[in-house]
């Protein structure tokens, strides 16, 4: 087709860069490749140059280039600010600087809003134009998708929903603050509650020990045994994670709430627990009527996904 | 001019039914009225549209009716599902009537949302396009303004701002939920506070009496006075109050906060607190850079210029 545009995507993470070239209306990648983001070794961006020219369509027009990053991240001016893992990369101008380099265009947003909008066109989210995305692994991340658009922000930072407070004198969050939604109901949050209740004399099946760190997936495998510390550690991120979604109902009542992220893949042990909260937290029943929830369908190409997406959504097409 | 449009304005309010006719680009109606609601009286709706032929423009064409009401109701269904004070309309279709009975399209929000969009068309959000509108009174209601939109939410029930759980083992709020942002901060919340101190026998100048219940405003007249206990009451009402608004920012990220509602006239007895929280608890800076905390500017006329900012916005003038 004439019209047909192409879109190169950028996921950059803590261990891997990937990049993908993607035909409009094709959800497979005609190219692709990802390399090691090796954190403590110079020139992150000339390995990043390397792989998208490894990657650039050759009998093609390539229209823009959109890229996933973490954040905290500035996407009007498409400055990464201070990924977790590169860090050279302070400050850094990375759509200027592809633009620069090959150019087209360039977008940038965070990985977790950028989930969001991967679903929204590619995934569960699909038939739905107010969409609540939410990422449960070490963390908890927030992408919310509004009429149809992308919620960024003023500066950019809309959609950090792991730092909700739910409980103003609960437990310390990663971030240093009290009581936020991640604080009680990421992998982070469930290693900590086990952690404390262990040193503090509890019995359980699980022990502490300096040489292997408790993981959410070891108390998973606990709680399957029937340990109760474990199941306990669940049913209270279930708990948490419920009052913060009735939150999100509250503010931005979507019509579907998409989990991803590996805590998510919990099962009855996580959902049970926030079903029965989310039930009692709601104000009014009309928020869960013919509300959805269910589970992302992406999985790892959600980054390149959701970066293809934004570029797609900034040229209209 | 030939394209001028002309708007008629309805706020249904628990004491007062108001109309107003507006013509485009002026700040003034160039028609208006108020009745009483009369809650107990039947034929609310023949009231209003008594009211309504009263200030009909008689030379002009009206575009367009926008009406403000109290929640909970539909907006995209242009339903009142259960108005405070007039118990005749349940699951009422308000702009099907009006558009049966004049012609012209209606549109509906709640007043808070209304009251928010006023402030971003005529009042202190002027040259904002990402607004957190916040009334603190008896409740506490939200509006939410992005990118020149309006949050509705998939069943128009966004931005139930008041009902954002902070702590999930706090005090009953008027909705029967516990720990919500408008248990501790809204006049309701900061009554119930001395209340309780009070009966546990705590010292103040002020006292609980069978005949006149406390008001947030003789809780902020004692507190001027010195009365620790009011002071107390207005530092918790505060400090809740900033922890909410961090929560907003780190969902929404606005660049202008503003405040209506009658226990926002507080001043530093309530926005003290208030800012040492915020600033406490927001997780980034860069949230802060450029936002500006104000007042509303509108007053009573919140809800009539909010419906024709309403109308105005369907029409796209």
């Amino acid at each position: 087709m004439a019209h047909m545009r192409t879109i190169v995507a950028v996921d950059i993470g803590g261990t891997q860069l990937r990049a993908a070239a993607y035909k409009q209306n094709q959800i497979q990648p005609f190219t692709q490749k990802r390399v090691e983001t090796k954190a403590d070794e110079p020139d992150t961006f000339g390995r990043l140059i390397k792989l998208l020219e490894d990657i650039w369509p050759k009998n093609e027009t390539v229209h823009a280039i959109g890229v996933s990053s973490p954040g905290p991240l500035d996407p009007h001016a498409g400055v990464i600010m201070s990924p977790p893992n590169i860090k050279e990369w302070r400050d850094f101008p990375i759509t200027a600087k592809l633009t620069q380099h090959f150019g087209i265009p360039s977008y940038l947003d965070n990985d977790a809003n950028l989930a969001g909008l991967a679903e929204w066109k590619f995934g569960a989210g699909r038939e739905h134009r107010n969409i609540l995305y939410l990422t449960v692994s070490t963390g908890v991340g927030g992408g919310v998708i509004i009429e149809d658009r992308l919620l960024q922000g003023y500066h950019g930072l809309a959609a950090e929903l792991g730092h909700i407070t739910v409980q103003a004198d609960g437990p310390l969050c990663g971030c240093g603050q009290q009581g936020h939604l991640e604080s009680y109901s990421s992998g982070t949050g469930i290693e900590r509650f086990v952690t404390e209740q262990l040193r503090a004399g509890r019995d359980s099946i699980l022990h502490l020990n300096a040489h292997a760190k408790l993981s959410a997936h070891t108390i998973s495998e606990a709680a399957k045994k029937g340990d109760a510390l474990s199941i306990e550690a669940y049913a209270i991120a279930g708990k948490y994670l419920g009052i913060g979604v009735a939150n999100f109902l509250h503010a931005f009542d979507p019509s579907i709430v998409i989990f991803g992220g590996g805590v998510s893949q919990s099962g009855s042990l996580l959902f049970d627990p926030f079903e029965t909260s989310l039930k009692e937290r709601v104000i009014h029943p009309r928020y869960l009527e013919g509300l959805v929830i269910t589970k992302a369908e992406l999985g790892d190409d959600a980054g390149l996904l959701g970066a293809r997406a934004l570029a797609e959504l900034k040229l209209q097409i």
